[in-house]
């Protein structure tokens, strides 16, 4: 029983899809996190379920540790093998298996990326609506629940999944939930899947629930002499049922590194940046609300845009907003929160936190999902300067324990990983027990994802 | 270790909010469904978490069942004491605990009745949208993932609880999800519980999400000349992103109950119901649209309903179909099938379960939340005649059969209970095992709700 045992069969197994080269080990030690890389001792690529299950049954019986990879992107250290043994990489299993455009979803392959499936499916009239902004693959979303700038309107992966096949921890291979919307028979093995990081079973194949392309869309901007002004205005607007597809916060030192990087030349000022979706008489009509409200909320005017051009500008400047901040900060790495709160607390979680940031040494842009009251800081550090790492250190925990101070969740989205296991007794209580026991009930010996989630720290 | 032995510890706990009374035992020994009555050795009234936990306490250690009990409106014998024990019942508590009218929530005890609570949010602006007809408890809701005639627009309990209070086998305290509106830390017990049917936990509070009181409100009724154009006129209408708050299936022999018990005089043909609920000039463009869609389907025409009398007229004669149905079959007994399949089957699956009723010697009229491909037919038996009795088996069995089919699910919102258990390993698999470790793992004994969803039949 030992992993180099398992990475003999392995190999035999996979041949060429099987690798220790140090490029590839290299590769797969670290994800966009700001923990320092840890290699796994082998990364295959299956192109089967059949496969995946040979692997996982091999792993089991010689107690070598599988890790799942994706894209790489997740932000909280999901893919470091801090226990070595194999990662298994799904790029290989990228096909998207059948699209059924009358039932609007699709099923696929774990290692489909978010726009080549949405390239794919252009020309059906459908598309998948969660973006977190990175191109991950929507494997590695559903494993860690991703979210991002549409889940006000359409839901994080939680609502996206219909439905899933699992290699679990003993080779077996299950599916949860039909291809029916909605079903009442059993436990909703589906959800506890998603978000699960890994840490009971390998996704092999997904069926995800599409949406109409809408008819028209609209993009706003629109700016607000302070952060509390923008956050009454998104309150109100999901009050009122607006159905904004997106709405997202802005804060003015996060527009000044927009502008410089992305040419956008807004004030710097707190700016909110919204998307409609809809006919092109509900579209208009959503925009002249969210303006009324705006206005009486002290808004300085909107910038609206209707045309694709303006509004892939505005939201490619959103998206790449976390790039723009590392180029106006050269030499910094960056730790970014993911706090989400009640929505009646988000301003003064957002304050509070950019006192906190302006108090430190540290400079910390912050953006957020407010319609879902989730906001990300991105803290700026030297890594190689211990008072930065003790800053960023203490900033991050402050942020975390006041998303729980005000009723809310350390990760929006970005899950648990390494990075957030400290806060899940504090968030958790007992049900953190509770998650552990559904770990070693289905994955006894601890081979998924082992150190994540649910390890005690 | 003895139910009598529970009962006595129970009875000091708890005065005179314990009963052994055969009225209260005779109550608590059915629902609303077909099976026969089967009673609990006693009947409990808590009125806090700590009572609950309390009793649970007292029945783990002397390995006494527990079965959850909200207002028996279940409909596949899951408040059924098939083992004896101890029947909880959640009426005493049904307080509304706290109403957030900025975060659109709401925390609730389980005994709450939606009805009840849509009365007290009356004021607020919001309303709790789930609706499955009869006025279940909250709690009962969760337990049993119901959904109803507005899931097309605002999904099932699955997509309405933010988070629970549960008491677990061992009488452990958890809280499972936060007032944030999403959350990625760790695996889903929020989740897990609802449709868990007190299999493993008892539900004593539930955080829900709420929605904004539409602006307006239209209902349309629409008759068509077949099943086949009401559904594709569904189907095209779902598609185009048309955000309909309710969209119903009734045919024809459910039409005429309706019309002679609640007077509607609708044309003796297959009907679709609507509502639309959003801005005066939303509504108005979604009727308008729908109408178009209808018309290109060969419906006959549509009646919209604005004023609030029509609008409840229509629906309340629709929420009584299945007493309309029962009234014009006095004597008889109703099994109510709940197949849910994709859209694209819908159709197929509805035209073969009609076929079926007329080639047998049943009636059964069929009634369909379409929007979801969830369709119920009203088989009306009689139960002291054996061929009646085993008709319906057999019509029954050959919907559940159907339904796995074509990809869906034998229960779309009735759930378990005992009634399905004969499709699970049928519509699982290996998932109903999964189901069962998960059980095994959180309730070894077996108290919480034995014989239902996953035990062996």
């Amino acid at each position: 029983m030992t992993i180099e045992t398992a990475l003999e069969h392995l190999k035999t197994l996979l041949g060429d899809r099987f690798s220790r080269t140090k490029a590839e080990l290299d590769h797969h030690s670290r994800s966009e996190s700001h923990f320092a890389p840890i290699a796994p001792n082998a990364v295959v690529w299956p192109i089967s379920t059949a496969e995946v299950s040979q692997i996982m049954r091999i792993c089991a019986q010689e107690a070598c540790p599988v890790i799942g990879w994706g894209a790489g992107t997740s932000l909280e250290g999901h893919g470091l093998a801090i226990r070595g043994g194999v990662t298994v990489d799904f790029s290989r299993m990228d096909q998207i298996l059948e699209v059924h455009a009358e039932d609007m979803d699709v099923r696929v392959q774990p290692g489909v990326t978010r726009e080549a499936l949405n390239e794919a499916l252009r020309a059906t009239g459908l598309f998948f609506p969660v973006d977190p902004g990175a191109n991950a693959t929507l494997g590695g979303m559903a494993m860690t629940r991703a979210s991002g700038t549409t889940a006000v309107r359409y839901g994080t992966m939680r609502d996206n999944v219909r439905a899933l096949e699992v290699v679990l921890a003993d080779g077996r291979v299950i599916q949860t939930g039909t291809r029916a919307r909605k079903s009442s028979t059993g436990y909703d093995l589906t959800a506890l899947m998603v978000g699960s990081e890994g840490t009971l079973g390998l996704v092999t194949e997904l069926t995800l629930r599409l949406q109409g392309q809408p008819e028209a869309i609209s993009a706003a901007v629109c700016a607000f002499d302070s952060l509390n002004d923008a956050v009454e205005a998104v309150t109100e607007t999901i009050q009122m049922g607006i159905p904004m597809a997106r709405i997202e916060f802005i804060d003015a030192v996060a527009v000044a590194a927009v502008n410089a990087y992305s040419g956008l030349g807004l004030p710097e000022l707190p700016h909110l940046m919204l998307e409609f979706h809809g006919s092109d008489q509900a579209v208009a009509e959503q925009a002249e609300r969210f303006g009324e409200i705006a206005a009486d909320h002290g808004a300085r005017g909107i910038d609206t845009a209707t045309r694709q051009e303006d509004r892939t500008k505005l939201w490619e400047a959103r998206h790449k907003a976390h790039w723009a901040v590392m180029a106006a900060n050269p030499g910094k790495r960056a730790l970014v929160t993911d706090a989400c709160v009640p929505i009646s607390h988000l301003a003064a979680a957002v304050a509070e936190t950019q006192a906190d940031i302006a108090a430190s040494r540290l400079d910390g842009p912050i953006l957020g999902h407010v319609g879902d009251g989730n906001f990300h800081a991105i803290l700026l550090f030297d890594p190689d300067d211990p008072e930065d790492r003790a800053a960023v250190d203490d900033l991050s925990h402050r942020i975390s324990e006041r998303a729980l101070h005000y009723g809310g969740t350390v990760s929006g989205e970005h899950g648990v990983g390494m990075g957030k296991l400290r806060y899940m007794q504090a968030e958790h209580g007992a049900g953190w027990d509770v998650m552990r026991t559904i770990k070693r009930a289905l994955d006894p010996e601890d081979l998924l994802n082992p150190g994540k989630l649910v390890a005690q720290n």
